[in-house]
This record gives structure tokens, sequence and C-alpha cells, in this order.
């Protein structure tokens, strides 16, 4: 991660990222003759919010370069789904063992691909929660730029007809301006942290379901491995008989099962936060019920940040049990 | 899941299925204008193999279609970091908790994004192993054509001219191709195991990293989001002073610390296996000592799968150490 804890400044290496190179990166990634990426998504981020309001040009780009990675990972979830089925028939014509583990193999790679693809749906969520930040936005700019073009008309006719009666009428829409722009301004301040906080607890939410998924079929295919008899034989010897036939539909079963009953109360992985105030070495560990200990009276937003992740947490299941049948059935 | 647990056979929709329906398609899924992938990926896929022997045709065609995939991801990768940094620029203008939030926000996606393009480098690994499973496909081809080649020309010979001397001549060189063919035969299954076996290994143990990095880093967002202050302000009323930036700062630094210390013995997810035999009942959990409880006996295969299991988790936190200082640092 960056040093400096911001993505707005860099940093130099530092002495031990010199000392341990990187591995060597995927052989893949060179050698193109179609460019890096498509040409589709350089249009799409780099047209986006060049006719909007100047106040949302960046979110709306922010929301087009979202799309990018969506339709990216689309393509990822569909070449990982073709590969699934590849593998599977690649297998098919070798042995009885290499065929059946391929076979489940293929299932369990399929599945990946597929919980990819039920991961974009709910990412989009994000997304379409990031565009209503937008809209405000958008919707914001008009307000500011009547205040200040009553503003510049004023000003204005103060150097040109000091006593003209306009300004009064002008001054007076000025104060109606300055109403309604402070609603907006509020309205804005309002909605953008709140649909922030909404949007980044969808995306997340989506990825810690999608990620311990994965981690769960890794899981389950490491254990299909070792199914394989990979004895070597010599020239003429043959292989006992294959009978892992049950072994390997009950590590599917299994994995199947697994994955239905996942939910984000018994979430595996478990964030450890040890939250300190300047210098105060008042650490803790952030457990089901949170560590009310010295130290602990002045930090005010720690008990709000344990209710509201529990909120976060106990919202999203009743969204989830519509999802789980489906892949369970 | 497959309900027929195969990738070979498909199945029709189940009443649950029908009952509870998925979740509305994500909106990226439709309106393309430029066709559903990448030129250069169809061409690649279809094309693999055209060339090469018969038998490692599926293979070769496998090992493209996941160079597809891999680049697929780096694409997903370079555009989730561009989004990081989209992110921190446009929370630059908000209020400074927004402005805060958002950077450290951006430094998590960058993070995802970063882990992406590691993992691309571990899959890669997988590839170029199934690649050699490809090679000795490849090779044994030549062996099998000569020995087919050789049985034609006898059965030729003896219907054109049963007493020819060349008979005998042909029929001791059928006798060495037959035996180079065995060795061949024997070496492509050893192999074949051997390299599916690591091959698998490589996939599935970058991808549980991977994973469970993942859903850390949203764990630890998640934590974030409880430092913006999303009370309701009315208009003309300002908001209170931000003073969440040591405990941003320190969230990241948790999150940095959790990703450096992760390694394949502390991981959260664990499967739990019930293999069953035929009809009897006999389930138990893969504890991290296999129980060896009754009706247990005949089922020798267990055992081995515990240890094989084990020897595979322990044999890659070694390479794993060399990665994790980079991140790290």
């Amino acid at each position: 991660m960056h040093r400096t804890y911001s993505m707005r400044n860099s940093r130099a290496p530092t002495a031990q990222q010199m000392a341990t190179p990187p591995p060597p990166p995927s052989s893949t990634k060179t050698g193109r003759f179609f460019g890096k990426g498509s040409l589709a998504h350089t249009f799409r981020r780099t047209t986006a919010g060049s006719f909007g309001p100047d106040l949302a040009r960046k979110l709306a780009q922010l929301v087009k370069m979202e799309k990018n990675v969506m339709r990216s990972i689309e393509l990822v979830s569909r070449e990982r789904r073709e590969v699934a089925k590849q593998l599977s028939l690649w297998g098919e014509e070798c042995d009885d063992d290499v065929s059946d583990i391929t076979d489940k193999l293929g299932v369990l790679v399929y599945e990946v691909g597929e919980l990819e693809d039920q991961f974009i749906d709910r990412y989009d969520q994000y997304r379409v929660t990031m565009k209503s930040i937008r809209n405000i936005e958008a919707s914001v700019q008009p307000s500011r730029d009547r205040k200040q073009k009553i503003t510049d008309q004023i000003a204005q006719l103060k150097y040109k007809d000091p006593n003209s009666p306009k300004i009064v009428v002008l001054e007076q829409e000025l104060v109606r301006a300055e109403a309604e722009s402070l609603v907006a301004e509020a309205q804005l301040s309002n909605i953008t942290r709140e649909k922030l906080k909404a949007a980044f607890a969808y995306q997340f939410d989506a990825l810690r379901e999608h990620s311990e998924k994965l981690a769960m079929i890794a899981n389950y295919g490491l254990s299909l491995l070792d199914l394989i008899d990979d004895q070597a034989v010599t020239p003429g010897e043959t292989r006992a008989a294959y009978d892992g036939y049950e072994a390997s539909k009950q590590i599917i079963i299994d994995c199947e099962n697994a994955l239905a009953n996942w939910t984000f109360e018994n979430a595996a992985v478990k964030p450890s936060l040890s939250i300190r105030q300047g210098q105060r070495e008042g650490g803790f560990e952030l457990e089901d019920e949170p560590l009310r200990g010295e130290g602990m009276e002045d930090w005010g937003e720690q008990d709000k940040l344990g209710e509201q992740a529990e909120a976060t947490t106990s919202e999203v299941p009743a969204e989830e049990k519509g999802h789980a049948p489906v892949m369970a059935a």
C-alpha cells in the first residue's frame, strides 16, 4: 500500500522493496498486437462528463469507469465458464481418474464464473447508488450558477449605474437565490454522505461474500486434487482402477452446501481493529461486543462504529437469502 | 451448481429455481455497440491448436483460453486502479470527512487492483504447468503415429504380397515402436497426473490467498465507512469538524498489517468435508487431525487426503514469504 496512506501522494520505494524484488511478471502481460484495452472502454472513459454540469463531471467519469470495470469482470466471468467447459472436454479423453477429476474441477471453476456473474449484479447496486450522488450534484449546479449570475449582475449595475432601482430588485432576488442555494447545499451534503456510505456498504458486502465463497471453492478444489492417483507407473504397468467417483461427488455436494449456507453472520474473515488516538496506546480488538475499557471514554465514535457495522451486516442477509436458493437448487 | 455434478450433462431448472427467480441482471450487461468480447480473444481461442498434433489440440485451446482469462483479469485490475484514483480525485473537492474517507477508500480499492495484478502472476504458474502437459501430449503423438503407420504397412503388404521378406523387417520394427510407445504412454500418464495436480494446486492456492485478502480489505473498508458523519444537517447548519484523520489512517495501517501477516496456516476459510461411501452414513468432519471412527477402516483414501492437503498447504508458504514483504513494504 501507499506508505503515505493516501492516493493523492506517492512515495519512493523503500530499501526493503529494493532488496526483495517482486516475482517475475506474468508472460501474458507482454506482446500485445491489439493494444492495451478495449476501444469502447477508452471512449467511454474519456467522453464521460464532458457535457454535464461541472460539479458532477468527476463523479460522472467515475460512474462510467465503474461500468468499464463491470464489463471487464463480465468478460472474465464468461471466459472462466468457457475454460471450465474446455477443461472438462479435455479430460473426457483421458483415463478414468483424470476424466472424473477434471470434470469436477470444471464444475468448481464454472461456479467461480457464476459467482463472478452474480457479483456484477451486486456491484451494480453500488454503481447505481453512486449515480444518485452524481444526479444530486448535477441538480445543485443550476442554483449555484443562478446565485453567481445575480451577484455578477449587481456588481455590474453598481459600477455602471449605482442609483438604478433595479439593484434593489436584484438584491431581493439574491436573497431568495441564497436561501434556495442553502437548501440545495444542505441536501447535497446530506445525500452525498448517506449515499456514499450505502454505496460502499453494497460494494464491500458484495466483495466479502464473493471472496469468501471463492476461498471456499478453492479449498474444496484442493481436496479434489487428492483423489488423483499420481503414483508413477512403469511402462507396461496398469494403474489401479479408479474408485473415487463417490468421494469426488461428495466433495462437490459439500462445497455446494457450504456455499448455500454462507451468511454474513458466519463469515470467516474478521477484521481486527486497533484504533489509537494520538500518542495514546489504547489499542483494542473489535469483538462482537465492543470492549469498554480505560481510555475509551473520549472515543465516542467507537460505539457507533460497532453498532453500525452490525446494522450493515444484519441488513444484507435478507437480500442474500433471495440469492442463495438459486445457487443451492 | 449443476445438479448432475458434472460439466458434461445439463439439467432442467428445478421448481425452487422457478419459484425464486434471480435478482435483476446488471444494467451494464445490455446495450453493447462493440460486440460482446474482444476480437483478439475470439481470434486466439478459435485458432488455438489448429496446427499442432491432434492429441494436444484440446489442451492447447485450454491454455490459450486461460490466456484470455488472464488478459481480462489484467483489464479489471488496471481499470480498478483507475477507479481508485478517480474516486480520490472526486472526493478531494468535497468536505473534509468525505475527502479523507474517499481518499482512504481509494487506497483500499487500489490495493484490490494491486492484488488482482499479483494474482495474475500466480495464475500464470498454473497456466505454464498446464502447458507442460500440452507439451508431453504433443511429443507422444509421433510415437503413436509411427506405430499406426507400421501396422498399416504390414497389413497392406500381407494383402499384396504375403511372402514378402519385408514383412519380417517391419514386424521387428513394430516391436521396437511398441516398446517406445509403451514408455511414451507411461510418461504421458505420469506427467499428466503430476502436472495436473501441481497446476490446480497453484491455481487454488493463489485463489485462496487472493480471496481471503480481498475479504479482509472489504471488512476494513466497512469500518472506514463508519467514520463518515451522516447525520442530516438542516439548511444553514454547519457540520461538526471532522476529527477522524488518525482513525482512518489507523484502519489503513491495520489493514496493511493484516494483509502482510496473512499466511496459509492462519487462513480463515476452512472446508468441512463429509465423505460417505455408498449408502453408509459414516460422515465426518475433516479436522486438523482426522478422526478414525467406526466405518472408516475401508476408506484408505481418506488418510492420504488429509496428509496431502497438509503437504500442499505447508509447501506454498515458502513461496508466499517471498511475495509478502513486497506488499508489506
